[in-house]
């Protein structure tokens, strides 16, 4: 690999302190480089000039929520410390710093990663166009659904409902992060069950359904049950990145060849330390083809603007030649409502729109839940006001008046 | 595998809400496991009997940081649901519970595993016993420290401190989280020429001073790495647990035949959901033998009852028939000064104490930085003030009045 070792990786922080900010910025760059609490003998300007991390600091016109003040934090480091590996950029973007006595609060706001990293790491195998063309879906959001109640099912149970949601006209299902391979529910045969019921979908409709199956677990699991979707004809895999970690996932992605739907689950403490547009770039870099990014007006706290940054973020290009853009998934409390101003703030198709509850408490049952959805979207690209497509079409009017 | 699958897992939070505590412990017991933000058909007695979560809420007597009230939030599922997987476990206890909108703030506290968890799992394979036979110490805690600086030495720079450190009696050794293997300073070369210099002095003096590589990086590189760590004599190696994930550590935890040291960094984000007696649970369990606990009197923003809690959760056994108990590290800007104290309140020596600039930085030098925490050690466990102990020991004097 030809590396260009002088390059140099760049952070942004959101810092809050009541320190020194001069004074406190050395102070991180310095526990994240070459420096500690007390100046060590072997630290030298020769050694500071190639390993020491620099810093820029600038206050911020933003009220601090304590008697702190904030700041924009600028970090960077040579990349000949640690090389294009992320499992340790990990450790120096996001390490002990958040720690360190001064911080109040400090935030990773986003990253700029030398070309060495995306010769070092695959990006996503298929992506937007990679997912449009196994689906067959182009020129609106896939519209998909997450098998609920999300565990209780047995294998046939889940096999029966991929059955209603095929004939309803489903483009895409995925197995909630809660369901894996538990004893009540295996794997094994939930794949085999559904994807014989998807398959006899396809050959009959020319549709194949995409199910993303939560394969979470060991790696070894993991890349046995993707071998087994993969021989079963399934077109996706879904696992949670909190659960499985960097160092997990890529070996995992090196093995796969079918398109990775990326849960998000445990975002709840993550965003403590990451904002979600730099901990997204870490995943789409790693390899990953869709990830969730909550949902307009959803079940949690986040409010819409910052839903939409993480979508765009997403869609964002990282590297000129490697832009390693994916698809954003929206889910969360997601119903017919929820697709106009989705369509409106993001101006793009290229997402995939799931609803659980959205869908399944449909009062017409799970195709009328489908129908809705899809009426709902054709309404939002065409500008026409929900009202008013629901005057034509029943099951959206139906939705509506379930999802207030 | 013989297991009872009605057992249940049970997990402990801290909540604050301001919303009607039993809907929002039925709406976060809902959302982990059959339920979402609508009734779903699905969702009948039935299924909910076998695979709801259940909870119990008390109120705490104990104020909030808003107008929220503080409770503890007692889940449990039946192990049914996901089998003894650690991956899924953490999308079960620490998944999207955090984000829900009445809740303030969530932490998990503490989790009870089922024995199953126990018998898919190895533990740690060295824990305190067997740290103490490859290291040769007995009766007192492992002196040891972090090359400093962190980063920016050479493998021989490093190699040539390290002969300084064995020459003046350290028992541990280990690299800073920021080294692991970049260009400035390759793995290899940095293993291949410190062990020269340990192997050497152990011919001659009988003592193998314990050096943990830190070999975190991807799951091949880290086996490869821990190979030739093996292969060369060397007696542990480190990881650093954040970076590296739960699927990526298991799997390197079945290679491994050497002790794993854990590094922390991160925890300042991670925190935010878990508080480190649930957290450290996880990875005992997955097989770590020593974690590192922050110190007392440290660098960071942790109080020190927090470090001592969390050097007792290591310390308390897991299972009856498999206590997974292990070595805690003492770090972060710990100098002669904190042997009385951790002594005192933990009256234990199965730790690992380390001192990175409170060693280097020594105005004698190296030699002079180990021996003096001997001496502080010493003084502690035989009950000697300090400054009784300096009066006959001049290295301890010398660190004295330069830590203040």
């Amino acid at each position: 690999m030809n590396m260009n070792m002088s390059a140099r990786i760049e952070a942004v922080y959101h810092l809050e302190t009541a320190d020194d900010p001069e004074q406190t910025a050395a102070l991180i760059a310095g526990e994240q480089s070459s420096g500690t609490f007390v100046a060590i003998p072997g630290e030298d300007e020769a050694l500071k000039a190639r390993a020491a991390a620099r810093y820029e600091i600038t206050a911020l016109d933003q009220a601090s929520r304590s008697d702190a003040k904030c700041y924009e934090l600028k970090l960077s480091w040579p990349l000949e410390n640690l090389g294009p590996s992320l499992p340790n950029l990990m450790a120096t973007i996001a390490g002990n710093l958040y720690e360190l006595k001064p911080v109040r609060s400090l935030r990773l706001m986003d990253m700029t990663l030398p070309p060495a990293f995306a010769q070092a790491y695959p990006g996503p195998a298929f992506g937007i166009a990679g997912t449009r063309a196994l689906t067959g879906v182009q020129h609106r959001p896939l519209i998909g659904t997450i098998i609920k109640p999300s565990v209780g099912l047995s294998p046939q149970d889940t096999a029966d409902i991929v059955a209603q949601l095929c004939e309803a006209g489903v483009d895409f299902i995925k197995d909630d992060e809660l369901q894996a391979d538990g004893p009540a529910c295996p794997f094994d045969e939930r794949v085999t069950l559904s994807m014989a019921v998807i398959n006899r979908h396809a050959e009959r409709s020319g549709k194949k359904v995409m199910y993303a199956f939560n394969l979470t677990g060991e790696i070894d699991e993991m890349k046995r049950r993707h071998d087994l979707v993969q021989q079963l004809g399934g077109t996706a895999v879904m696992l949670s990145l909190n659960s499985v970690g960097m160092a997990g996932f890529n070996a995992f992605r090196r093995h796969a060849q079918l398109p990775i739907h990326a849960h998000r689950n445990g975002w709840g403490y993550v965003q403590a330390g990451w904002s979600y547009t730099a901990w997204q770039k870490l995943w789409r870099l790693a390899g990953v083809d869709h990830m969730h990014v909550n949902g307009i007006a959803n079940k949690f706290q986040e409010d819409d603007d910052s839903v939409i940054t993480s979508a765009r973020a997403c869609m964002t290009p990282m590297f000129a030649d490697k832009p390693c853009t994916i698809m954003p998934v929206f889910s969360s409390g997601q119903t017919v409502r929820q697709a106009a101003p989705t369509w409106e703030r993001l101006q793009s198709t290229d997402l995939i729109f799931l609803a659980g509850g959205g869908l399944f408490a449909h009062p017409g049952g799970i195709a009328a839940g489908v129908s809705a959805l899809r009426q709902s979207w054709s309404a939002a690209i065409e500008g026409l006001p929900l009202d008013v497509a629901a005057k034509t079409h029943r099951e959206l009017r139906e939705a509506l008046e379930k999802f207030k």
